[in-house]
């Protein structure tokens, strides 16, 4: 069997490092932030301006449950996969469904073969396994698709928190030899359909697996130990930003990142602001993905070098400066934060758009600057620099 | 006084003219569509967009009652003008806000004096007359502003309609009063702030008077009449598509614009869809403006060269093809019937965003290939195959 990617590290400093990933389809130069395009778009914004050199995003998340539930997996096949359907040619990561599924919270019921739950779109009942979700990730066909697990929630006590790691690495175990299976059928699949598409496919699709525990740094040592024992492409750390504290979540990735294997990428899931990112990149995660500029820029707020801006803020009104006077997108060389405000106060789309793009060019450009930084050996400067920046306070 | 514009028919073609309209900014080509950016932003639409090749608008349309309400006269005073504020280089025309208030329905009053209203936005009381019509319009400070007219409804008696086109000539008198006296101070604000800017100051802020008369044509005939012998820069034909049939709104068309100054932009207010855009262009129209391809993309409408499509059908479904087959926009380009449907089904933005980009493409293209046609003596040939392929159904 062909291999489902290569890591090569290229520079390190200190546990940071910078490497390129290749996949199936495309390769990745990490540390990389994944923008988050749950239904098969990255909310507000055209797959053109993703691939402008304004962000330039590499590979994109799409989420299995959303996709599954609608448009639905045989459209999905009809359609000859993800990247065809979306028109989307760069890298793609699809999750497991997982932790959408643990979201629904009263909504679904936990068995040992999978999780039982009522869609959030028509209320009827539907079941996600591992099976089921590796075979709705396959017939996506993103470049990396993730073990099924379950989430313990931030103040999950020892015991809860080691039942559901158990669980967590049976469905591992399972998500592993269902992947194997199908991915047969899919590459038989592909051949058929596109030659272009069959030069590419020198790996295989990626799968990773997710190591949990909540806040419990024996339980999450444990994991990560007995998910590498069944052994995948790549390990996640899952279950973070569900509720637990900032400082559990930086010790509990200070204690973790360094232990995952070094010759794999390491990717935070669903992790978080700059700051936390470049803390994240500090202690030797390669990959991230999160919905904060997206989903704080529809509401209204823009990061920015010097920290976050409510654009609903009356003191923007008049106010002539861009977004953030240090960035240079299409959106800060133009608009000023008095019209970005009087869009956001008119209701109007554009005002969405606009602090979207800008907020996925900051994150998208930090982590550049990152990849940069490390390789160049300047790692450590970069980060004081950026983070003493961040705190100074808008103009 | 300098000159409000200048206007150079290049080629006619039966009734069908194509001309350059010089503005104090820009230079226009007509037959020319006029997306309508109604709070200064067309709505869905980033300003690269508008200026991209798939596109390429030549002026856009801003709604002087809503830019007064929010964010007001001070607000756009303050940063400049309205191409300063929202950040747009190329022409701008702005409505009076005669027809808003007009819509308002009950919420207004109108007297000899002018329209008391109460804001849509807070409930305030405002009041809008000539005068203060045209000094937001001056500090809006687009290229072409239009006198404030009132709007008979589509079915009203020739009394009604009497009464309504002796108050708009009343106020189209006082609209030009108006625009003298502040285009001193326009100009004396403008050589205060940016020297590039009174450069192109070739022109003044150009006016255009309306014609009104609802569907009677002896009414509409003496509208123009004296609304001519007032004398404006350009004149427009108001009040139609509100409520009138259609082949009323041809027959007013076919009657005045004819008859309208030869050498001198005629504009047809608010209409309206391809095919009324080449009927009017037939019929000697120059100057359109229409929220259709903006307001009918956002509720799942695409206009195509085969006539209009419903991407909530569920046909759509697993649909491989574009929009428009015969489109060549980014949209077509790119995406999928099925995808778009999908998008639009799961309330996503990027629905409104791509159905926005593609209609105006549409719009836009079919006007330049109208101007190209008319230029090169095609025009009677391109009426005949464009409405017959509008009508042969869509794939």
């Amino acid at each position: 069997m062909n291999k489902a990617l290569n890591f090569e590290i290229k520079a390190t400093e200190g546990e940071a490092r910078s490497a390129t990933l290749t996949t199936r389809r495309a390769e990745i130069e990490t540390p990389v932030f994944m923008p988050v395009g749950t239904a098969g778009t990255v909310k507000g914004i055209r797959f053109e301006e993703l691939e402008s050199s304004d962000l330039d995003a590499q590979i994109i998340l799409g989420n299995t449950y959303h996709l599954w539930l609608r448009p639905g997996l045989e459209t999905i096949r009809e359609c000859g996969g993800l990247h065809k359907f979306i028109g989307w040619k760069r890298a793609m990561l699809t999750d497991s469904g997982g932790f959408q599924v643990w979201s629904l919270g009263a909504l679904r019921k936990i068995t040992e073969e999978g999780t039982e739950f009522r869609s959030h779109i028509d209320g009827s009942r539907c079941f996600l396994s591992p099976e089921v979700s590796m075979e709705v990730q396959a017939a996506l066909g993103a470049e990396i698709a993730m073990a099924f697990d379950e989430c313990a929630p931030g103040e999950a006590t020892h015991d809860e928190a080691r039942q559901s790691l158990e669980l967590t690495l049976r469905w591992a175990k399972r998500s592993k030899d269902a992947l194997v299976t199908q991915t047969v059928g899919l590459r038989a699949d592909e051949s058929k359909t596109d030659e272009s598409q069959t030069d590419s496919l020198r790996y295989r699709q990626a799968l990773f697996g997710i190591a949990q525990g909540a806040g419990h740094l024996d339980l999450r040592r444990e994991s990560l130990e007995r998910t590498v024992e069944i052994g995948f492409d790549g390990y996640a750390i899952g279950g973070l930003s569900v509720g637990e504290e900032k400082h559990v979540m930086m010790e509990v990735i200070e204690e973790i990142a360094p232990r995952m294997p070094a010759d794999q990428p390491r990717y935070l899931m669903g992790v978080g602001t700059p700051e936390d990112l470049i803390e994240a990149v500090a202690r030797g995660v390669d990959m991230f993905d999160c919905v904060l500029p997206t989903r704080n820029g529809r509401n209204g707020q823009a990061f920015t070098s010097r920290g976050k801006l409510s654009i609903k803020n009356a003191r923007y009104a008049l106010d002539q400066k861009p977004l953030d006077e240090s960035c240079n997108c299409s959106v800060c060389r133009r608009h000023t934060r008095a019209f970005i405000r009087h869009l956001y106060q008119s209701g109007e789309m554009l005002a969405s758009i606009l602090l979207t793009h800008h907020n996925l060019a900051f994150f998208l450009d930090t982590m550049k600057r990152v990849r940069q930084a490390i390789r160049s050996g300047q790692f450590a400067k970069f980060r004081r620099e950026f983070t003493e920046q961040l705190h100074c306070g808008l103009e």
